[in-house]
């Protein structure tokens, strides 16, 4: 039984090649060590006697509500790891008061997950400008209450276990958000992932800041961009009109230099200022991340890989439970009675 | 044989249950390893020719004379890892001239206990005010020479040891103080801590400020705060009255992301300045670590595993004889006639 | 088959004397192993939307145009690992569009390799004067581009794993360039190596900056230093003459205190300023790593032992192509359309 | 065979506990185990083309001309690791053109020694002032040409390898130069080191600063305080009029809390002046070391264990000789003529 977030991984019983395709990263896998070993690093100095009885984890994440600060990252292809795929773990987020951010890649159709969770958008720049157009307007209509633009996938980072794996998916998984002329995904490579090979064809690298203003200009809806670390990159997303931006490295699968995001936060916030929403993922595995990101100055973050292992063990709405105790639990312990008590928790680092 | 206080972790001879309730912390165990790197991490430049024959470590806590800048930590249940419990370390107190603090949850009755040695009692907060006020009015009664408010427990640290242990309390311990109405520390429950169960429907977490000072207003005794970290709550509780502040993060039990009290150390002494008295706790595994505390600052320190390791050995008063030898050969070592002496050591980090 | 630069390693069959030979450094190796972890702690913060398509890697190194920020290292005997030796390497430098340096000990005669290459050549300080002269005059002659002076072998550092497998070359590989009186490289000594024996022989370590200054007084072709980590070192060079200077401390095998040379590189940037040309080299393993040492700083890197275990798996051309590759994919990945927007990236250490 | 010092470790064939005797440090080893990580950290940068043909080790440590910046630490009863004990070591120092330094507490007779060898004379602090006097007197007769008073050992560290194996001193290995009434280090005692028993008995831990006035006052010859690691008492000893400090920790058998000498060496060195001739010892096990120590400002440095190994192993001569090319080996790779030039070196930590 899963004790903490950080469970499920052990619970999950898939294959080692999907196994590999989740917990993987690209190149030497250092920016994904290193997403860990900055947030084992951090302290933080809890208060006392604040007389918290219940902490209150609820906020408003541009504008939605959340009953924890926190949102399910956008994850690809979510039936790899569930029949239901994208449904159940929006579901359960859903029933957690959290949004869910449907991935461009999922493996259902977007608008149905939107009809049973309240739902934010995960838009890839694709090749088809005609697509990317349409897929804005499905999930605006759909009800998607925010549009998160992800940056930092020009081309997919190498994941080498993915290579080694020739990793492919099946037949009954697929980007059934796309009318979808490549089946690159589905076709076997020997020493190639054919998911990498699929992003090769679909996706647009020359995706640019003017794209991102005609993104913000053909929707109302609030605009994130998802895979900032540089400050001069935050500037530039709020002169393009974003409403946020998601301090993220994605989850060490992109670029293997890359700082961890939660060593990058700090001098993005320094430069956009106390005020401007900023969000961020990669690394977080339980309750205590959380804390420490919100206490570094994040207003909420994402959580990836521990709900796709929780999907996979077909414990989605229980994870989700279990992350909010415990956050809760070290709130509490932290003597926070809510997350303006975090921001204001001394950090450090040993 | 033990030559090192360190060595009864391995000499006793606990089931891997109890074994686990007393080396466990919280979450993913991060802080309580925390406690032990950061002291290994700490260097003390030693002084030479200082003349000394025998290092004089006597010193007065809190108007209490000690033998040792040393006290017993407040440890709950003394008759899991004895059959005298708490009667038996009191007794090796008492023998070596430190004070024993006596735990809200001891296993024997608080006035039996200060009735053989010189005692502190240790407040935990509960929900039933007039059951704090009997313990208060009894610690006193009973001649307890100061009263210890442990603040860092609204609810109990997550400690997964015990709650995949299903970890309960044998039916013949019990929290002799108190008058329970509580049955949840003796009811096995799968997958969950039993003491925590009991603490979670004993303790009251909205413990704050204003309750601190009518603790204040209702005893004249010596009044400690445990549990404090940030500067800014050191002062508050000067603030409230207390007379001293024990700079600790439980060990490692409590918030999972706190962190090393040793390196918490230093800046609540710049806070509240070098005449306050400040104790601390957590990680002391020998009279060098007893040292290095007092070398940064520390005016004594409590220590807590080490003695329930020698007490389930049946070795307590062995344990703090050899804390006391080590102690001294360490001062002999470094060149220091007395305490003093010792804060005047230079100290770094490598 | 290999995914990345750094596989070839495995790939390569050698026999266990001559796998030390490459893979060894100097005394106790730890500036073997601080080159890699140097590497590894650098964080390198990416920038998104640079709208770039294909990065062009393409650049200028001392007047030869470069497919790649990369030529390889000169690298003695390279028949050790392949047949043919500096012309298979040399070919597939030149099918990557790279300089290849043609080291003093080549196993094949530097005309031989110029004449299928695009060249440098590398020159150590040999006591027979004419024999030095004669080498650059054939370099020159030869079509070699630049003229790279290694200065940081008076004598060969004592690699101890050399020495302990009494390492001795073939008969068939031989210094092809040097009427070579000496013979000691071929003749096993118990308890030492052969190749440190004929270079004792052979170097003369009064190497000196005047005689520096004499070198270039005799040629007109560009002139590099390789082997300086100590910015005062490159001031010197460039009194002397020296076109570039080559950060090195030679793949760990000479000093074995020395620095890592990427944490040597900024104070010598600082010191000779951005316009003087700066090469790097010293644990390279892939793209990721040649974008963080130009990040950095440096201009262009030189990679060695992984192309020497390419060359023995039979597979230098694939290994180019797979380095440009990474580059290409790690410049993309970092948002970087050109080299100068790699120099403008920010780096850092955790 | 040994290629280098820190081999012959593994030469001596020791028993376990003699083998534990040499090898141990006090209490948990922490500084032990610094002084080597310490040294591992240390970067020195090494210089090119300084023309050197050979490098000068050559120095004059405290009047006393020595063939390298070296001389054989004090080290007690060497006939347990050889039958001629430190005669054998004692000749293969004068070989090598460097001073031994006789222990108090040597096994063979102070005059034997100082017949065959340039030594100096090492000096604990006993109980009995008039065979403290006598050993003084009977040094200089012999014409130990400088006197090292040993600061740091009160009482011996709590070595609990020893006491863990109840070290004792075999029958025919005996404190030679005292008239010795103590029979501790030959009788057994379970649980206890008689070695440490012995010193317990015979040294006098009240060694104070004006005792150290009074050896200054009874002899002529060049005064050494070793232990020192305080800027503090560094000063003290001068203004006790001593020649010279040796900044050690005494190879971590003693405080095991204290910084690792390598590293309290520049604090001592900006308290007294580069003039002031500073020593050190613990941790060296190699010519890289002594470099990096001189690099740092050691004027010269003590070696210890490392040439008990090799007494053991039959070859002091044979390791002085190693050491000596270890060091010309270190500073023709490093560019150093001579020890001036190291010290003009720059030093760096990673
Ligand atoms: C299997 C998998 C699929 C992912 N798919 C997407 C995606 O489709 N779109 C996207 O923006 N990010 C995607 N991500 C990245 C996540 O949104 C998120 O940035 C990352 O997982 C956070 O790190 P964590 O897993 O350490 O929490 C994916 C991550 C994983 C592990
Ligand atoms: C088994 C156990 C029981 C404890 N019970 C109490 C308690 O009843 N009250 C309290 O204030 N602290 C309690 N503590 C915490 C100790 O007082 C002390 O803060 C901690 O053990 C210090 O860390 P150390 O064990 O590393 O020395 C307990 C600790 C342990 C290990
Ligand atoms: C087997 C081998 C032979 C080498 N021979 C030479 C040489 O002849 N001349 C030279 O200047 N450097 C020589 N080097 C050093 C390389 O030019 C280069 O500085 C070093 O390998 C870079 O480090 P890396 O191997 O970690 O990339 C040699 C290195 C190796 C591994
Ligand atoms: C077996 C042994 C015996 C020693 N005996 C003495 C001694 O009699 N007097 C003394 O001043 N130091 C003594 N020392 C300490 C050495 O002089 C020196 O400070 C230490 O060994 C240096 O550290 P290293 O062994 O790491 O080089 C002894 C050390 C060892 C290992």
């Amino acid at each position: 039984m899963a004790e903490a977030l950080a469970d499920y991984e052990q619970l999950s019983a898939l294959s080692p090649a999907v196994h590999d395709f989740v917990a993987g990263g690209s190149g030497a896998e250092l920016t994904l060590r290193r997403n860990r070993s900055a947030f084992d690093a951090i302290t933080v100095t809890p208060r006392i006697l604040g007389g918290v009885e219940s902490p209150d984890t609820t906020t408003t994440i541009l504008g939605t509500a959340a009953a924890l600060p926190v949102a399910v990252a956008p994850m690809a292809y979510q039936r790899l790891f569930h029949p239901a795929g994208e449904l159940f773990l929006a579901e359960a987020a859903a029933k957690a008061g959290i949004p869910y951010i449907i991935s461009t890649l999922s493996s259902v159709p977007l608008e149905k997950i939107a009809a049973i969770a309240p739902s934010w958008f995960q838009l890839y720049w694709l090749h088809d400008r005609g697509a990317v157009r349409a897929l804005i307007d499905r999930a605006t209509a759909s009800g998607c209450s925010a549009l998160m633009v992800t940056a930092d996938v020009p081309v997919m980072g190498r994941r080498l276990r993915d290579v080694r794996n020739s990793f492919v998916l099946p037949t009954e998984v697929t980007a059934a958000n796309l009318v979808d002329k490549y089946t690159e995904a589905h076709s076997a490579l020997n020493g190639a992932s054919a998911v990498a090979a699929h992003t090769a064809a679909a996706f647009d690298p020359t995706f640019s800041w003017s794209d991102l203003e005609w993104v913000r200009s053909v929707t109302e809806i609030p605009l994130l961009v998802k895979g900032i670390l540089d400050p001069r990159d935050a500037l530039a997303a709020i002169d393009a009109g974003a409403d946020s931006v998601v301090v993220s490295n994605h989850g060490g699968r992109q670029f293997d230099g890359a700082p961890a995001s939660i060593d990058a936060l700090g001098s993005v916030i320094d430069a956009v200022g106390n005020d401007f929403p900023v969000l961020l993922d990669s690394g977080i595995r339980g309750g205590t991340d959380v804390l420490k990101a919100l206490a570094i100055g994040a207003d909420a973050v994402l959580v990836g890989r521990p709900l796709l292992w929780a999907l996979a063990a077909g414990a989605a709405e229980e994870a989700l439970t279990l992350l909010g105790r415990e956050l809760r639990d070290a709130m509490l312990l932290a003597g926070c009675a809510d997350l303006a008590a975090v921001a204001d928790l001394v950090t450090g680092r040993s």
